[in-house]
């Protein structure tokens, strides 16, 4: 089936096409009909957030209406075929440091993984840079540890790799040194630590930061890197080894289709795709969506960039609305012609729109997949993209670009930004506020988790502990306590 | 509620109790009647592998029948109070890196932890030694120096700290390079290396290995030890850190109950403790335990070394009965007077009944809390084990021992052994008959997991799976289609 998300641009002819083929769209497109109104619990959004709280509630036998404003589940994650070979187009990496996500695939038994990133010593085996409008050129092994080094630097908040400023990587707010790290952007810790680095080490920092927060260094928080330090062990191989480096290899979207055929194998699921949330009128004895479906429950799972699009009824704790995800980050595929740069890398720094690529693998045509990230606030308009992007792809390395496959995940108005990162002063103020569940209607997001945050992981977590709450809710002893 | 498990000697006038205080003894003890013999899911065993199976097939609506032999949920993990203090008896610690536990320490919200072994600098802070007979005393950085650069170079089998030979540590059979590995006792490794070591880093690492492994040297199958070493980040410092670090501050008894309440709150569970499992007859269109109940599956968690008691209908694969778990090793807990010794730890080999213990926090009264592991195959009987095993403990550092607190695992008939390790040779050749289901009866236990093998992780991933399994099989949707 196809999906009407993402572009592929045949770049030798310039053609654009829509409607990429996809796992995860789901048909029919809706089985809720003009009778049925009224449900025990609706969730709204199929990310991973909401497909794990629907599959939960399903289980349990409570009666649930999933509504998806898009054709397919996933939400920021999904697959596409183009020509044989899955492509990734948004999260994507995934763990056995992952609890929550690895305790689904350990259940679904998808634990076969391939790797990203790691043929090395094969055709082109170097990092080219363009640094200060510079090109270079540079040993993978040279890169990587002066990008260590630096990162290392950057992240030793305490002389102890930061475990004592965040020793519980899933609790990041535990210790009472964390919240003075957390009022720093990146751009002002590396003013503290900077004089002892070179600028290529800075470069490539920044570069590499860049592509982990999508947005400029100024804007970004400097906790959510340091979260990221601490969720990968305290090592920057352990950021990148749990963070870019193991994917599906059947792709994400066959993945989240475990979760809802599982959900429909109860024959407790009604839904409807294609169907954007308006409004949520929570009224105490039932919960209205868009005025013409009705639960004891809602479990809300849209992004915090979106969530000012529903209109809320009472209105939102203004604490959940003054915080956004900051990261706009692009990430862009390449099938460029012959197997050359399958082991390439290159980081680019200022950022205008690419910051990070490298090679993972081949596809059918043994031509190198590619898999860039940069920032989308210069791009014009989603379909316009991969041409601009290719450009500057070029000025990084020569490439014979065949095939430019992508998502504007900003310009999509269902999640406006990539995963979830946050600005300076964001997580001790804002982070419980968005937890925090409004009478009838909870919220369940990995832009909020405490774990993996802005992860597949962290969805799952959300999305579980909202399905519980709704369960012990709604369970018969607690009703019938009530009686 | 006092449980019939579990040893407390008095050592200064040598009062031995039994009947320890512990939150995981369910009352009453049975809630099945006579006139209730069917059921559609028969867990027997209520370790986390039973608990997690039945809780959640009660929550998919089945009518599940729980059978356990003693008078506690738990299996080989309970927490006793003696004197306001809490005592892991069994399995203790775990870590957001292990899967399958932190979902549900997750989704209970019970991430509360405490930290064991980490106070240092207080007291007699060095690292006390036992070897060949000769007493030593070492500094806790220049023994762990020690320890770290021999444990490295054992598991530094390919080059790559392990990461070629076992790249998946959840998939420890994945390459193709393992199984020649897998054949190697640990002495039959150490003889590779053991040139490159000094005897104190040999006799360094033996007793860590011995506290690990629970079984000699020549006995234990290295294969356990290198997949403990990936699945702690290959390094020594993660497999401590996750192995050994953090525990529930409520007590794992407390985190057990969360399982059960949650199963209970269904009021699709019905139970017996106090109900020794003899026979289990798959009798095709149902299977029969005990001539009394009856159900469409049964889940059985027995632990392997206590398999062979139940007599199974038809027998079970001989390639499932011809493999042990060699772990009889033994765990103490000692209550010493004063704070001194909270920084201290101790080492010993060769092993006679002690081989390593530390300090563990300080109890109510100001005294230090030590817990040692050791070898039981000396031991004449499990009430004995306590006055025996602190002389050793005084031989390795003088010490005023008021109490002394244990669980013979060895002797335990519902469990002959503690967390599991095998032999050389029995991964490749047994793990997968272990995990397969004979007709319509399950096996699930930590003995038999992929990842976490042994840890209370593995017991989850093993319940969860079968209770999946059965789930599927008795899906509304696979019923129909069979109509």
């Amino acid at each position: 089936m196809a999906t009407q998300d993402g572009f592929y641009l045949e770049n030798d002819n310039g053609t654009l096409h829509r409607g990429l083929k996809c796992a995860g769209v789901i048909t029919p497109p809706q089985t809720v009909t003009d009778k049925q109104s009224t449900f025990d619990v609706i969730v709204v959004g199929a990310g991973y957030a909401g497909l794990t709280a629907c599959r939960d509630l399903c289980i349990a036998g409570f009666k649930v209406l999933l509504l998806e404003a898009r054709d397919r589940i996933g939400g920021r994650t999904y697959t596409v075929d183009v020509g044989g070979h899955l492509y990734e187009m948004g999260g994507t990496w995934v763990h056995w440091n992952q609890p929550h996500v690895y305790r689904e695939m350990s259940r679904y038994r998808m634990t076969t993984l391939s790797t990203s990133h790691t043929e090395s010593s094969a055709g082109h085996n170097y990092h080219s840079t363009m640094f200060q409008g510079k090109a270079g050129k540079m040993e993978p092994e040279t890169a990587h540890n002066m990008t260590e080094k630096a990162f290392r630097m950057l992240c030793d908040v305490d002389g102890r790799l930061g475990r004592r400023v965040m020793p519980y990587p899933h609790d990041p707010h535990y210790s009472s040194e964390a919240k003075q790290w957390e009022t720093l952007s990146v751009a002002q810790r590396l003013e503290q630590i900077k004089a002892d680095l070179t600028n290529d080490e800075v470069s490539l920092l920044m570069s590499s930061l860049s592509s982990i927060c999508g947005a400029s260094m100024d804007k970004a928080g400097f906790f959510d890197v340091l979260r990221w330090w601490a969720l990968g062990g305290y090592t920057m191989d352990g950021v990148y080894e749990t963070g870019d480096q193991f994917k599906f290899a059947a792709g994400q979207s066959s993945f989240a289709r475990c979760f809802f055929d599982e959900a429909m194998r109860t024959n407790n699921l009604t839904y409807a795709f294609n169907t954007t949330i308006t409004s949520v009128q929570d009224q105490k004895n039932r919960v209205v969506v868009n005025g013409n479906w009705s639960a004891k429950r809602v479990i809300c799972t849209v992004p915090l960039n979106v969530l000012h699009k529903v209109r809320f009824e009472p209105t939102l704790s203004p604490n959940k609305m003054a915080v956004a995800n900051i990261n706009q980050g692009a990430k862009f595929h390449l099938e460029v012609a012959g197997p050359a740069l399958r082991s390439w890398s290159g980081a680019a720094w200022p950022v205008n729109r690419l910051c990070h690529g490298s090679g993972d693998g081949l596809t059918p045509e043994d031509n190198t997949h590619l898999v860039l990230f940069g920032s989308n606030k210069d791009f014009s308009a989603p379909e316009l993209d991969g041409r601009d992007f290719v450009d500057d792809c070029k000025d990084l390395h020569d490439m014979d670009v065949k095939k430019t496959i992508w998502h504007n995940w900003s310009k999509d108005p269902f999640a406006e930004g990539a995963w979830c990162m946050f600005a300076p002063d964001s997580s001790f103020k804002h982070l419980e506020a968005l937890q925090q569940r409004a009478g009838n209607v909870l919220f369940a997001n990995s832009d909020w988790a405490v774990g993996w945050r802005g992860f597949i992981d962290g969805a799952i977590e959300r999305g579980a502990l909202a399905a519980y709450d709704v369960s012990f809710d709604l369970s018969p002893q607690k009703i019938e306590s009530k009686i």
